[in-house]
Parts: C-alpha cells; sequence; structure tokens
C-alpha cells in the first residue's frame, strides 16, 4: 500500500477521541465502557484503511469492534470514514500489535481478525508476522473464546502460519486455500478485493487457540 | 486410473513371494527378515503401480522400502516391474490400508509415506481418506519415528489433511503449497507428473505424529 503524507494529522488523530483511542493502556480492562451497548468484542489487528472492519461493525451491530493499526497515515482514512458516516459500535486504537496484552485486560475480547498482514518474508523478520507465536500468545491471553480468524493471499505467509498455529496448539475449525470458489459471507478488505479480482487465490484460517493450555 | 483386467493376475500375485506379500500378516513383527540388510523401514500406504517407492528404493539403498496396495490390478504392475529390474531393499504388500495394525507391530517401521490418495469427496466417505484419524491412529502406532509424509495435487483433500493432522496432533516439520516452486529432492509419482505438467499445483506436508500422546 503507497502510504501518502496526510495534512493535519496530528488533529485529526488527536482530536476524535470518539472516533480513535491513542491512549491504549488507559483503557486496559475498561473498553467495554466505550461502546453504547455491552456486547462481544472483536479485534482486527493490522486493519489498514479500515474496510473490513467498518463494513463487519455495519453487518453486525450486536458485536462491539476495535480496529487496531500503528501507522498514522493509514488509520487517519479510517477515521475520516467514521467522521463521514458514523458506525457505533466501532472504535479505532491506534497502538502497536507487539504489546497488546498492555490494552487489553486477560479475556476482555472475543476474537481476533488478521486479514492480510504483513507477510515479512525475510526469515531474520519472523518475529514481526502477526502469526508468529509470541503474538498467539497474547491473542490467548486477551481473547475470552480464543477464536482468530485469518485470511491472506500471500502463500508463504498462509503456509508460515498454519505451520506455527498447528506448532503453538489449536484446533482448526476451518480453512480452505480459496476463499472465492465457497459460497459463503465474507466482507473483503481492499486489498482482498483489488487481488483477488486479478485471480489470486484468498486462503482463509479459522482456529481456536489452545498453545497455553497445552504448555502448562 | 483406469483400471484394465490383467490375465494370470493370480500367477503373478500369488507365484512371486519373493517380491509381493500377500499373506501379511503372517509376517507381522517380522518384516525385517525379508530384506537382505536390516535398516530403516519406509512404507507407502497406497502406492498405484508402485513408481514412487520403486524409485525411492533405489535412490536409498540404505532403507527398506514396502509399497502397499489393495487392488490387485494395479499393484500387479509394480510386480511386473520389480521382475524385470529388481530393487532388493523393496518388498510390495497387497494389504487393504484399514488393518495396518494388523501387518505391523507397534514401533516396526520408520516413515509412512501417502501419495495423491483417493481424495473421498463425500462428507460420508470421510473415514475412507487416509488422513482420518484412526489411520493417523494407525501410522502413529506402528511409525517409531511417527513420521509421516503426505503429497497430493487435490485441494480438498490437502485442506482436509491440514486441518485432521492439526486437530490429531501433530507437529509440522515442513508444509508447501506448491512443492514443484521449490528447488528441492523429489521423486515423483505417474500421477504427480501428470498433472504438475498441466500446471496443478502439488501440495505437501511432513509432520510428526503426536496425537496418541495428547489424548493420554
Amino acid at each position: 500500500m503507497r502510504l501518502k503524507n496526510v495534512r493535519n494529522s496530528d488533529e485529526i488523530l488527536f482530536g476524535n477521541p470518539d472516533i480513535v483511542v491513542t491512549n491504549g493502556k488507559e483503557h486496559r480492562g475498561k473498553w467495554a465502557s466505550l461502546f453504547q451497548k455491552k456486547q462481544p468484542i472483536h479485534i482486527e489487528v493490522g486493519m489498514g484503511k479500515g474496510r473490513f472492519v467498518y463494513e463487519m461493525a455495519k453487518a453486525n451491530p450486536d458485536i462491539n469492534f476495535i480496529g487496531i493499526e500503528k501507522m498514522d497515515n493509514v488509520i487517519i482514512k479510517a477515521v475520516n470514514k467514521q467522521k463521514e458516516d458514523r458506525v457505533p459500535n466501532l472504535m479505532l486504537l491506534r497502538f502497536d500489535a507487539k504489546d497488546l496484552i498492555e490494552v487489553f485486560e486477560d479475556d476482555e475480547i472475543d476474537r481476533v481478525y488478521l486479514n492480510f498482514s504483513d507477510p515479512w518474508p525475510k526469515a531474520r523478520h519472523e518475529k514481526r508476522r502477526l502469526t508468529y507465536k509470541t503474538f498467539l500468545r497474547s491473542y490467548e491471553r486477551i481473547c475470552k473464546t480464543k477464536e482468530l480468524c485469518f485470511k491472506t493471499d500471500n502463500r508463504l505467509l498462509f503456509e508460515y502460519s498454519v505451520m506455527s498455529l498447528n506448532n503453538y496448539g489449536c484446533d482448526i475449525e476451518f480453512i480452505t486455500f480459496d476463499l472465492h470458489k465457497l459460497d459463503m459471507f465474507n466482507i473483503m478488505t481492499e486489498y482482498e478485493e483489488k487481488w483477488s479480482k486479478r485471480g489470486y487465490p484468498i486462503y482463509k484460517i479459522d482456529a481456536i487457540l489452545k498453545g497455553r493450555k497445552n504448555n502448562g
């Protein structure tokens, strides 16, 4: 994704605390109170411009969503979208995924979505992949149901993730190597629409994390 | 694979006990004695016409191989091949994979290969797929190292197998969704050569089974 500098980015980011949270750690254990209704919370880690989480929130009013993104230039698009056409059960969070347990208490949320995460193809960057075991451990801690939903078009990242999830410990509830061949409900990210139109298969896995239990 | 009736099939099957074993149960616990050298035993379950196991045996003289196939019309091709150009570290076994523990003792062999197994696409035939949990359990029992190597071009069977292996309990040592894009040692089956030439990707997974340990 090409990033452009956005004017007044600080104003947009810090001037809309009802839309985007920039002091995530202060809300640890209290995320439910930011929403109108007390209901399950699903998060998307690395939401990019936020189309997926925005559409998911619109389609599922009985779930609260938090879209998480660390890059200012990207999250600002999602903030602007929310300013234009507000979805009440969606909050945005500017934060780095590597410190998730600092913004969420154990069991505070109910599902984790990862969509088209950066593949970090070099072996020396393995630890940055959002399906690396340290990330899986943090998702499992903060997520009550242990549900992880992961989509990508990147074959190498998917191969890696299947291996990482398996070796970490999980139940696989669903897996497909060609999501768009199936007739099922699927909200697409911007990226997904673009690449699937060009004929690239979309890989998806839904898993229940259970590594901590196995590892004692 | 189209099967033709082969003349004198009984003569070929039962007249070459040094090449093909038809009374497998009688050799339980004694397979090592059928080979010239005492060395690890690798088996291929559902070898078809046997090209893979034949070439593997030729390429790996320090391993004994057993190619297993239940269909007379198919195994006969492998018998004839062995009669023409004998590989000493290869035995053939006419047997149904569902009763493997009746022909092998616990820990009697050292690796299981599954190549292009019948996908049994209908849900009601799940139990016949060679990666169904009851098969995995038998491989784990008879196989000392718990090593399972699985290749297929069938996307649905591979998706199923990843899920089945994961949920059974295994370590994934290697996985690829496009084997022929990688520069690695790979002996092809007849089927594999045909379909990969037509551009179909070949899926492969190497796993260490550990379901029994997990399940107590």
